[in-house]
């Protein structure tokens, strides 16, 4: 997607050094526009748990990509195969709610697995002969294609995201046209005023992003859509992130405190909601930033379907019941004591206090909103009801699983 | 209430000069504590407007010292009874929600008028006669003593509202202490766990506060209590006031991100919501600070009793449906974008900018929640269904308003 009519991804191998991987640093959004580069497995860990990257798909092509540098940074190590377990215990350990991590992480050392079975470790204890150097170079070339492959089947899977969803969107409009209701806020009658909470934006994501995916293919296909984006407490990536891609590609919107859905929705404001999700059980429950089980509540007590839009990459075969089985982070109190905003004296990026000194805090940074409550997944094989017989009719190779 | 072992009241005659009122501006807290000196109804307008002084209680008893304070202003004015009512006008204006303060300026209003009718305006225009000014000076005692009589009811409500609901939070105390379940938070077991949302402590109030008023007492008597408080964007009164008051006086509490209640409603982390109220309808139905229509769907989701600590001042006895009648302020955006809090390197309290330059936001102050997902209603004559027959049962000279 476009920032200043730039295409960006969120994550790229540097163009003149291919040891060095690209992101944008989304610490700094919406008030700058900052890159960073990683170079080694700590840059990563760091990048991951400190929130430089965030939004399941794209720490799931960072996790991937984390394995590549890990793999250059080792190459030489005489426990290359047993450096690469460690990274990848290290990588799966910075964030523990989204799936998409553990996959990633788990695929590229799958790979590096078959890999070991056909390059025997030297027996002398004398490091890696010239030959092994050689396959160990063969095989991060393998590392670094299977996580361009992670990220391009990313992109693919939103772009289906969007492809599908667009075709509740445009239901709702032309519903809208028929009715001709006069809006009672100063849009287009037909306008389609969809609630998003946190980002799941493409900036969670590679390109298109899950969330916004059917939101960009209605816009660029000129049905009018207006996003009522959730300011998303405690870290604001609906205000910051959500609310900055949604302007830079021209789509209308409207930043609210996250206090404000349900008033919207009792007054016929919100003709759908689209979150994305961090993990989806088998079984259709959702977890997804904290406050999206409110979201889900209000819109089943206002009639307003809810859609949570679910790359496989996010769905967790193994659990059945998100209540119990979703591990729910905690992260630091800081997050709710202090923010970040733009001093606009300065220009400079400044942290203030909200909460009284000797106050405490807790922050928990997710929320399972259970399949009851969910009026249909966008996977990238298309929409579905969210249970176990939903999920599974779009997936059917997961029956045994 | 203490502010560091000091007792206070939020509004008070100054004790050197009766003409200034002085306020808690309540905007600098948590942060830096300020009293501020009213001498003008412009001053008062300001205040309340600007939220120097808010929560239904306080306003109502600020727009009565506002009438006071105008009496005081247009002593001289050959047409203080117009002036009156032109001060009564715009007091009224400054905040649409909050029903206390139309009750306590017509109040005012009221008296002035009975008033009025003793005292013939002169025919002249020459001005008011010496005797007139005498008679102006004792109306002017009156309606100081009427400021003070709203005041000291307030208190003696929120007082009353502890008591009542001092008994809830009682037996949820006795029958924990029966379980003798184990707490999945450091915590006595037997601890009863209070979310609160916004500030309806004593803060919004003149002493005791509303929703608060039943913890302190609480708290007071040794039963432990532990709150959750919601930080309540977008003006953080719960992380400003809500944690101030709660930490001066020494209750365990924790803030939250307004997004976490839910989640912590699921897990079994709150026994009890008790909010405050800016107006409720004869029918129950309940509007607050936006956000409480959220809490009380995940309260009712959960089986978590939702209580609203309402003084009968801010019952409006003519409003049969909350969610068409009540009128809903819309603030302004900057409040959206803005946010206010302590730069601990200055020691400075700086507002800094937290939305894209370019994206507009909405600033929606309260929403409605339906008599259905109510528990109860703390009233200062006791507990009641939040239904016309409930709050008819304790107020039964309403009947044939």
């Amino acid at each position: 997607m476009k920032i200043n009519n730039t295409p960006f991804r969120t994550i790229w191998l540097h163009p003149e050094d291919e040891h060095i991987v690209q992101i944008i640093d989304q610490r700094h959004l919406p008030h700058h526009f900052v890159i960073a580069d990683l170079r080694t497995l700590e840059d990563f860990e760091v990048a991951i748990r400190d929130m430089l990257v965030r939004g399941a798909p794209l720490i799931g092509s960072a996790a991937a990509y984390g394995m590549y540098v890990a793999a250059l940074q080792f190459a030489a190590s005489p426990n290359f195969y047993e450096k690469m377990g460690e990274s990848a215990v290290r990588l799966k350990a910075t964030r523990p709610t989204a799936v998409n991590l553990a996959y990633a992480v788990d695929r590229v050392l799958m790979l590096v697995g078959s890999l070991a079975g056909l390059v025997p470790t030297p027996r002398d204890g004398s490091g890696q002969s010239r030959t092994t150097q050689v396959e160990i170079a063969e095989q991060i070339a393998k590392i670094r294609q299977a996580a361009s492959d992670i990220t391009e089947e990313s992109v693919a899977h939103c772009r289906s995201i969007g492809e599908h969803g667009l075709k509740l969107i445009e239901a709702i409009h032309n519903r809208k046209l028929k009715q001709a209701l006069p809006s009672s806020v100063d849009r287009q009658p037909s306008t389609v005023n969809i609630l998003t909470h946190c980002n799941a934006g493409w900036l969670a994501c590679i390109d298109h992003g899950t969330a916004t995916a059917p939101i960009y293919a209605a816009h660029d296909q000129g049905i009018p859509v207006h996003v009522w984006v959730d300011e998303t407490r405690p870290r604001n990536q609906g205000a910051s992130l959500t609310a900055f891609e949604l302007k830079e590609h021209g789509v209308p919107h409207t930043v609210i405190a996250d206090n404000t859905g349900g008033h919207l929705m009792q007054h016929g404001l919100v003709d759908m909601v689209i979150v994305g999700t961090d993990r989806t059980t088998r079984t259709g429950d959702v977890a997804n930033k904290i406050g999206t089980y409110l979201k889900a509540l209000a819109a089943a007590d206002n009639g307003v379907p809810f859609y949570v839009a679910v790359p496989s990459s996010s769905i967790d075969w193994s659990l059945h019941n998100g209540l119990t089985d979703i591990p729910i982070e905690q992260r630091d109190a800081t997050e709710v004591h202090f923010i970040n905003g733009l001093d606009e004296k300065s220009g400079e990026v400044r942290e203030v206090r909200l909460t009284p000194q000797g106050s405490p805090a807790a922050n928990y940074a997710f929320d399972v909103t259970p399949a009851r409550l969910v009026t249909g997944l966008i996977t990238e094989r298309g929409i579905c009801e969210a249970s176990e017989q939903g999920l599974l009719g779009l997936f059917e190779e997961q029956s045994n699983s």
